[in-house]
């Protein structure tokens, strides 16, 4: 029998997820009594670790980023000591469980218990090939056709492919004055739309999940508070949907600009203190979904993140991995486990991170000073976003204050600020592009995504700043 | 317009692969006269590489499989030298192209050209996350709900879940006396089954795809013969089916176990004259896709494989791993690239296949003599095949020739089997479990598939035939 929980939880599987049957072939077999002790293992295609060509491997870190003074070295293993903390290569090049390895998972574990910290105990965690695909399983294992997800109205666009790839439809939140008051609040804006669900979306199922970017938003760069996220768990209770919190930023948290009290040596306790609290710590009801990524705090090129949710989704997670994934690699997972122990642990990762942490927010502000600090800024023709998190800084273009303006031709003249900026030298992302629907959103999308986390150095930020400003100069006071 | 040959490959395409579309926010854009020469990047969320904790690593690389003599030491960097065919650490660890990293996929092309060697130019690589990867993105761009593919009767079963996920169809051919005659030869059973395909399977659409594992069958071990592959291409063209040929044990080649002439010194050209040729020397149609994989010729851990397909197929492949998995990892792919550069280049590439090969042909006839002067083949319980190719060693169990067979019961015989095998110690995968439908391959089905890939040692195969042959005498001559 289904417990009442089990119910709760079948209800928002879907049933692409719920019909799906595993293909053992070596498990489906009798029950032997008395089986030998110390059997010979002849079931599985996998080959004895020596046929793989790499023996041993010495990985020399950064003691920080930007530095190549790389004094913290130390060896990867074909088999390890008598350390079940650490994975060798014979473990990590293998074929392994699709749900990640275990010492990992273990570290893993130990960091969402020390720094996202879930309210109730109701979780467990599972690898992913990183933040998208996070998000695309979990799509995966919750949306039948025609279900509805919400979106805030501006988002990182590729997540809508991986919705409507499942059949499911995005709804746009509409967040007004969004990035004129740098404070994200979109909680009556939500509410007023799931009071009048019927009436204002006929013929579509009440919402099953909302999609969020809660830190760092990609592409609005701020923040949401925890008295913000109070309203809308709250919303998520009343009218039970799923919240999924997409938190590829949240580590990279920052102060203001011009803040005289930035610390730059904040001890692993002052740093999880000052993250905005996670969707988890407010999770009574076990109905939050994190996705998060090695991407930003390690590297990209590893494909490798995790989901914390209730164990009843894990198994779900399992099959969509075994059928459209398999395991993450096995590389990734040993260079992530072992380089966080030879930094000591998950506390010696926390302190990695806050360096990673400590550049973006020298990086963010060098950049927001010199915007504010422009002709182009001092003429109110650019207003610069003062991100809370993240890698990203959007810039309000004034384009209601341009000559041509005529209160519709907000993409005309973004199209032509956009030219403009390539001509000077600075490749951008324009709002539009970053819209559920751009209709929806064309009066609030008179802005451009800029990220502060690729270029080699503070200066090229500077010269970025400068062109960008004879950019807007020219935009605003030529005639095109 | 379409071209005539578009018309051709489109007709092959699943309506959920054309239906997709990219979501690219960052090219949606107006058209720029006079660009500045030297932009500055501000568009992705690409960390810059000096952000990863991994500055450089040193690899340090089996001579041999089985020796830890490791004198080839080499270094991946953070930023490589002027050399264009090496990955660095800059490039592998960052985001990358779905397809794969460039270095990595001329290296591909010229094995393909150099080994598997296809018949006409019309074919291009594409990465993928491993064999299973490459078939169910092959099945995930070619299968619409409804569809059927022709499958080995007996076959690598999880790729049935694959297909069934896009709502596909398995149709198993039978393949009768392949064991007894070690010979692969279904092409009258599957001339028949398309000759009256309406009548065999009414309501059903003509196949689109047969599903091959050309050699090294598995579990069956064999391999095909050019004269049956002709056959089975010659009614491919007929009934316009495509073929997706598995080849993950093709350079696993084997003599036989008691062949004089067996050459452990062979060359690169001797070497691969010695391979049973592929489906894609006689592809003159195109309609061949090849999925090749690096678990057993390098690691299961990497995660790393690719397709041979029509480049018309391509985009579609990539649309695809955007939505399911995004790029392959690129640790796999700097190790895999800068090791075989390390090894002297494809050739010296080809040299490390030969020492693998090696091995297992060892293995393969150490395991194979072994059953053959055992009690048990003396008394005609069990009869080994000695497989052309692969890991995998089956083992038919005369089941026929046991007292309490009565002409049906070839499951329960094969259960208490099993039971005497377990209980000896040897782990194997029953052969009714890797049947597309296993009522129709009842009665052949009583075999074993064993792997002689995982242990440690040529004295532990032994030690697992003694096992063998002590379960089998117990089976055969104890009352149960």
């Amino acid at each position: 029998m289904a417990s009442e929980e089990d119910f709760k939880f079948q209800s928002f599987v879907s049933e692409r997820a719920k019909q799906r049957k595993p293909h053992n072939f070596w498990s489906n077999v009798p029950k032997v009594n008395n089986p030998h002790p110390n059997p010979i293992q002849l079931i599985g295609g996998l080959p004895n670790y020596q046929f793989f060509p790499v023996d041993s491997i010495d990985v020399h870190l950064r003691n920080e980023p930007f530095s190549n003074n790389d004094e913290k070295l130390f060896t990867l293993n074909s088999v390890s000591p008598d350390n079940d903390n650490i994975i060798d290569i014979k473990t990590a090049l293998q074929y392994s469980e699709v749900s990640g390895i275990n010492p990992l998972l273990n570290q893993i574990k130990q960091f969402v218990k020390r720094v996202p910290r879930p309210i109730t105990n109701n979780w467990d965690v599972v690898c992913t090939l990183g933040g998208s695909d996070g998000i695309g399983k979990t799509f995966d294992i919750l949306i039948n056709p025609g279900d509805c997800v919400l979106f805030e109205e501006f988002t990182f666009t590729p997540v809508i492919g991986l919705l409507k790839e499942r059949g499911g439809i995005p709804i746009p939140i509409k967040i007004e004055n969004i990035l004129e008051n740098s404070i994200v609040d979109y909680a009556t804006e939500l509410e007023n739309l799931l009071k009048n669900w019927s009436t204002l979306k006929p013929n579509l199922p009440k919402p099953k999940v909302l999609y969020t970017i809660p830190n760092g938003h990609n592409p609005l760069g701020l923040a949401q508070s925890i008295e913000h996220k109070k309203k809308i768990y709250k919303l998520a209770e009343t009218y039970n949907f799923i919240i999924l919190e997409d938190e590829p930023y949240s580590y990279l948290n920052f102060d203001k600009y011009n803040d005289p009290n930035t610390n730059f040596n904040l001890t692993n306790d002052e740093f999880i203190n000052s993250l905005n609290p996670s969707y988890k710590t407010i999770d009574v009801s076990d109905r939050v979904i994190r996705v998060e990524t090695f991407s930003k705090i390690f590297a990209p090129g590893m494909r490798l993140g995790f989901i914390v949710a209730h164990p009843k989704f894990i198994p779900y997670y399992n099959s969509s991995a075994a059928l459209f994934t398999r395991s993450p690699n096995g590389y990734s997972q040993i260079f992530l486990n072992n380089t966080i122990i030879q930094l000591g642990g998950i506390e010696g990762w926390i302190k990695w991170i806050i360096k990673v942490r400590n550049e973006y927010l020298k990086r963010k502000n060098v950049y927001v000073t010199s915007l504010i600090n422009s002709k182009a800024y001092e003429k109110g023709y650019l207003n610069p976003i003062d991100p809370n998190c993240g890698m990203f800084v959007p810039i309000i273009v004034n384009v209601k204050n341009h000559k041509n303006f005529n209160g519709e031709n907000f993409d005309e003249l973004m199209d032509q600020f956009y030219i403009k900026a390539v001509q000077s030298g600075v490749l951008v992302v324009l709002g539009r592009n970053m819209t559920v629907d751009n209709k929806l959103s064309a009066s609030r999308s008179n802005f451009i995504r800029t990220a502060i986390c690729y270029v080699d150095s503070h200066d090229i930020l500077k010269e970025a700043v400068s062109r960008l400003n004879e950019a807007t100069i020219n935009f605003f006071e030529d005639t095109y």
